[in-house]
């Protein structure tokens, strides 16, 4: 039988929890399926499993603002939506139930503080996320997407720059894109807009090291916080298997393997990781 | 016959020479050395051959402001004084010619509005160097001064920082600085006030390694800039000679060495690199 030792930070983060549990309230409130509809803009999570069992439970899903039906209860998720499309929506008079996480929040702030302010804004993060879009849609004028140290040094020399981080980044990363852009700005602000349970669920990846002979990641493919715990883990030299859920596993993988790891991303529901602890404490 | 090799950008900067230039116009002006006494508060510039040249033409030092006597004419060098001893001097109805280098004055005034804004202030520097101690002047509050990394790693989280640098430190050590307060501020501003003067002497001082047998480096014993390119020379893995004057030329050193290379501080007047050189030259 293997032994587990679970991740002392793993799972839903404050951000997304919020977010998941107000959509299921206003999905059970209902009197009604047809009364009422709710939408979210997106994949609420970049959880496939919960999102299927929110669509299960009668969530519906639109690929861009102008999908939803007028007259819906359009959640926002914790990711943020730009504020175009925040304004969009308002015009239209639709409920909101803005569940952007405070911490993306802070960070959208930010980003339009100091673009008003006449500061050039340098975002580190994964220009294609959907947070990184959202935060982008509050900065008026040029912003620059970066995702490493290399990234960073090809911009040019500006009197005033603002650096803003992805929620889900290191701080590692972010203290290396603010030394490489001292040299490139007069004067440079970095908002520290890491979160905190990012920071948690990686600093209790690092300390799996040495007291397991391998971890299993539970999370998203599309999630970004859960990537850089797979990253961590194995720049601590841990051999990780990474799975959506308990029927990914690959038992070769096992092989020797006597105690196992269990970290989880922010946005891993705390069934699916319960599931995968059964299926290995079974075996 | 040695091989005299500049570095491209050695002596006097900016801000030096225009004080100097301005101290020895008032005493070349006055009708006589009676009447309108011209004094400095405290050594005018870090070069002692210099200083003898301007008090053998009639410049008073004073050790600090109580010392001036009422009427004269007052210097402030290009370091900077507190904003306390400023206005001190205006308080008593003292001609105060403001020499402080505009470099010098940029880093008290972002350190007056950041501190006065609520941000705590760090300072890199060394913390008994007149600069400092006159830009720890303009800060309302505590102020704290680290010299190295492992300083700044020592300081507690904060919510605003501000990071403010002595115009002759190294761009590398204000990014290393920046890097290692970036887990400890919420925000944090860096004020780049480097002054281009000195990473100027500072990569003329690196494009002479491997072009030289050995670097004569002349500025004075308590010139931090001077310091620097001491540092820099030996990093780069050049032998160096640091003088104050031709007179402390060391012969032995020069055995072997055929091609030398010349280096000097911002506060190092050309006439003493002339006579450094013509020495060598004349060997």
């Amino acid at each position: 039988m293997k032994e587990i030792v679970m991740a002392d930070r793993a799972g839903f983060c404050f951000g997304v929890k919020r977010a998941v549990d107000a959509i299921v309230d206003a999905l059970e409130s209902r009197s009604s399926a047809k009364e009422g509809e709710v939408w979210s803009i997106g994949m609420p999570i970049h959880n496939p499993q919960e999102v299927a069992r929110l669509e299960a439970m009668g969530l519906k899903i639109a690929r861009n603002a102008d999908e939803v039906p007028n007259g819906a209860r359009v959640f926002i998720r914790a990711h943020g939506e730009p504020r175009a499309v925040m304004e969009g929506l308002r015009g239209r008079g639709e409920t909101i139930a803005d569940m952007t996480c405070p911490h993306v929040r802070r960070a959208q702030e930010r980003a339009g503080e100091f673009s008003s302010r006449g500061y050039d804004i340098v975002l580190l993060g994964d220009a294609r996320h959907p947070e990184i879009q959202a935060i982008m849609g509050y900065v008026d004028g040029p912003v620059d997407v970066v995702a490493n140290v290399a990234e960073a040094e090809n911009l040019p020399k500006r009197p005033r720059v603002a650096l803003i981080s992805q929620t889900t980044q290191q701080e590692e990363l972010l203290a290396g894109i603010a030394s490489a852009l001292v040299p490139k700005a007069g004067e440079l602000c970095v908002c520290n807009t890491i979160c905190k349970a990012t920071v948690e669920r990686q600093d209790a990846v690092r300390r799996l090291a040495g007291r397991v002979d391998g971890v299993v990641l539970v999370g998203g493919r599309e999630s970004a916080n859960t990537a850089k715990l797979r990253d961590i883990a194995k720049a601590n030299g841990m051999d990780v298997l990474w799975i959506e859920s308990a029927e990914e596993m690959e038992w070769g993988w096992f092989e020797g393997k006597m105690k196992i790891g269990i970290a989880a991303g922010a946005s891993t529901p705390q069934w699916l990781i319960t599931e995968v602890c059964n299926k290995i404490a079974r075996t």
